[in-house]
This record gives structure tokens, C-alpha cells and sequence, in this order.
């Protein structure tokens, strides 16, 4: 059966279960834990030598990473990735967007107040992480003020790359409330049939 | 003409330069000149409003930003990109693997030294760079002992992406004299037809 590798909270990890869940593909979740160090394993590292979640299995054996790279393969041929190449380009322009100018500033503030308690000795890099995050918002806030998703007139994989840590972003200290546009889009994302909560327990 | 907005010494715009010659895509180059802030014109930012370079303007008028997904736009229908799903998800793996585990550390050491002069201020920051960038190159060295591309048997546009940052590590102060198998991709790489030097001038 298909494997997937890693943490409920994770935003990485929880855009793999949220696309799973709207396609209905059944798959065995395999808890990682990285603050013991669980993705330095060697038997982890064989799989995904950057020792990083989420991980895929495929029933074949094959191994797969980088979330962004998950979600297209098990999007192709889906209504969640377009066919149109310059549609599916721009697909891909939003999760570059996501992985190099919006998760490295939203998701490490989030991992650092989040999952460490903000501890003293990464505050400042905490506070290094607001502008870069309230940036990417604000991007995000001028496209979402005049479409109503990221790409074409339906929900992609665009869309689940940038839910997954923007709305949660509250727990890394990004309020929402300036970003109504972005409020709305949430909203229609979490009414989506099929839509899976991020799992807490 | 296609356009293409950016500056022959970044390693993101030197990717699409290297697939467009690859390609024989003919292309209007503007140079953009990040030091004096030309990515945050208004101008600028009406294309791209993330405020980076490459960015394309297609022939009727559209704009393509993120140096990967202006790749993967170009690449698709050529042998740069596998027609394969999963081949083709490994290609975006790579590219994911390169915009965040060896772009920030990688590019970012070389901007540091190479633009900037490494002053004063910024050398902390620098040396900082050093771990993440030494990781990238060994998960890349690990696998160029085995294979002779990133993906399947031919060159692809995964292997355009790291080549761009990786061949200019020396100017970020990364040795790639620990790095054999890397070297000889590199070397694979320039030798292949259609190649084109990063342009200095
Ligand atoms: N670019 C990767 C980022 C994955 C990532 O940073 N995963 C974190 C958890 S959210 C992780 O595994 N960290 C453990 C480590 O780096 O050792 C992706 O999108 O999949
Ligand atoms: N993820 C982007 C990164 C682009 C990027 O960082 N471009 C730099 C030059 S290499 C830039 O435009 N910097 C100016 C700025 O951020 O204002 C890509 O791959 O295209």
C-alpha cells in the first residue's frame, strides 16, 4: 500500500494528506518525528538522502520527496493540476513561490514559536522571519483580491501548497486579520468538498 | 520576441539562458540590475509582483516568473523533460530539492562574496551558508556516483538547475575538489551541444 512518511502538523506533510483526502487515495501514514531526529536515520536517509518529510512510498517500492513534487504526480490528470502548459506553468510558479518566498519565513517563524515555545535563543531569528512573511502575504492578498483561486477558476495543487502554512500562520505570529482577501480564499478552500482538516491530537 | 528580464550573472536567469541556447529559442535579453533596486519598480513589480528575476514576457503578453516553473513552460515536448509522470515528478524533486536546500545557502554564499564584496556586516550571516551548502553538494555527490544525470539517462532541465549554482560554488567559497562525481557531471554537462557559458563582462 502507499506509504506516506511524516507529521500531521507539518505543513509540508498535511498538502499530501489534504490532496489524498480530495482524490480519496487510500494510504498508511507512517509518523516521522523529527525533533528525534528520526529523518537522520540511515534506514530514512535511503529512502530520501536530504532526510526530510514528507516522503512517499510508492506500492512499487519507488521513493519520493519534496511535497511540491508529490502533490504533481498525484495531481496529473486530476482537476487539481491543469493541462494547459502555461496554466500548469503557473502552477508551478505559485509552489516556487511558496517553497522560496513564502515557507522558509511562515513555516520556520511557526516551527520556532510553534513546536520549540519560542525559546531566547531563536528569537531573533524569529523576528528576522516578519518581513519576509508579511511579504509574501501581501502578494498573496493582491492576487486573491482579484481571483478567486491562484490558478484558472478552480482549486489546484497551487492552492494546497499555499493553505497548507497560511492558515496557520497565526501560530507563527502572522495575523490574518490585514488580509481579507486571503480570509475569504481560506474559507472557500475549508468548504471544498472533500477538504480534511490538518489532524491535532 | 519573447523576453526575458534578467542579469547573465544570477544562476536562476543563467538557467533559462542555458535552456533557451540548448533550445535555439531566440530571445530579447533586459538586464535588470538588483543592486539598484529595478525589481522593486512599479514597472517591475506589475509583471512580477514578488519582485524577482527571470522573468519572461511571452509574445502575447503574459508573464512567467520563478526560474523553474519558466523551465518547465520552455522544456515541455523536448527531451529536457521526461514525458514519464513519475520521471517527470523526480525532475521537479530535484528543482524543489535545489530552491530549498541548495539555492538559500548555496547562491546565497556567492552573493555575499561574489556581489557584494563579503563586508563586514554580512560575514556572519556568510559563514552560516557553509553546513547547508556542504549537505546539498554531498546529497548531489551521492547521487552523481551512481548516475550519470539527475533523472533517468539524458540531460533534463533538473540537471540545468543545480548546474547553475553548482558550477559557480567556488565563488561562494565551496571547493568542489571534495566533489569528483560532481566535477565529471559538470564536465558532461559542458560538453553537450548547445551548451552556453554563464556570460561575463
Ligand atoms: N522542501 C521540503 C521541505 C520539507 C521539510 O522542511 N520538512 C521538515 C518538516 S516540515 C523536516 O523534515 N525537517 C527535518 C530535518 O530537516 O531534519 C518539502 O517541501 O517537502
Ligand atoms: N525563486 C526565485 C529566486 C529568484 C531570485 O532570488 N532572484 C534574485 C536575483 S538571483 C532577485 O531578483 N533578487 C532581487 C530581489 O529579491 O529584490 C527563482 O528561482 O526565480
Amino acid at each position: 500500500m502507499l506509504e506516506l512518511w511524516g507529521d500531521h502538523l507539518s505543513g509540508n506533510c498535511y498538502k499530501v494528506e489534504m490532496l489524498f483526502h480530495f482524490l480519496d487515495i487510500p494510504y498508511k501514514f507512517i509518523a516521522v518525528d523529527t525533533k528525534k531526529k528520526e529523518t537522520q536515520s540511515l534506514s530514512f536517509l535511503a529512502h530520501n538522502p536530504n532526510g526530510k518529510i514528507p516522503l512517499v512510498l510508492l506500492e512499487n517500492g519507488n521513493s519520493l520527496w519534496e511535497s511540491n513534487a508529490i502533490l504533481h504526480y498525484f495531481a496529473e490528470g486530476t482537476s487539481f493540476l491543469p493541462t494547459d502548459s502555461f496554466e500548469k506553468a503557473k502552477v508551478l510558479q505559485w509552489q516556487f513561490f511558496e517553497q522560496y518566498s513564502h515557507e522558509p519565513y511562515i513555516a520556520v517563524a511557526r516551527y520556532i514559536q510553534f513546536y520549540l515555545g519560542l525559546p531566547e535563543n531563536r528569537k531573533e531569528e524569529y523576528e528576522s522571519k516578519k518581513t519576509g512573511g508579511r511579504k509574501a502575504l501581501a502578494v498573496m492578498e493582491s492576487h486573491l483580491s482579484k481571483y478567486a483561486y491562484f490558478v484558472g477558476k478552480q482549486m489546484s495543487i497551487a492552492d494546497i501548497s499555499l493553505y497548507a502554512y497560511t492558515h496557520v500562520a497565526e501560530e507563527g505570529g502572522f495575523s490574518l486579520a490585514e488580509y481579507p482577501a486571503i480570509q475569504a480564499w481560506i474559507k472557500r478552500i475549508e468548504t471544498t468538498p472533500g477538504y480534511t482538516k490538518m489532524q491535532r491530537n
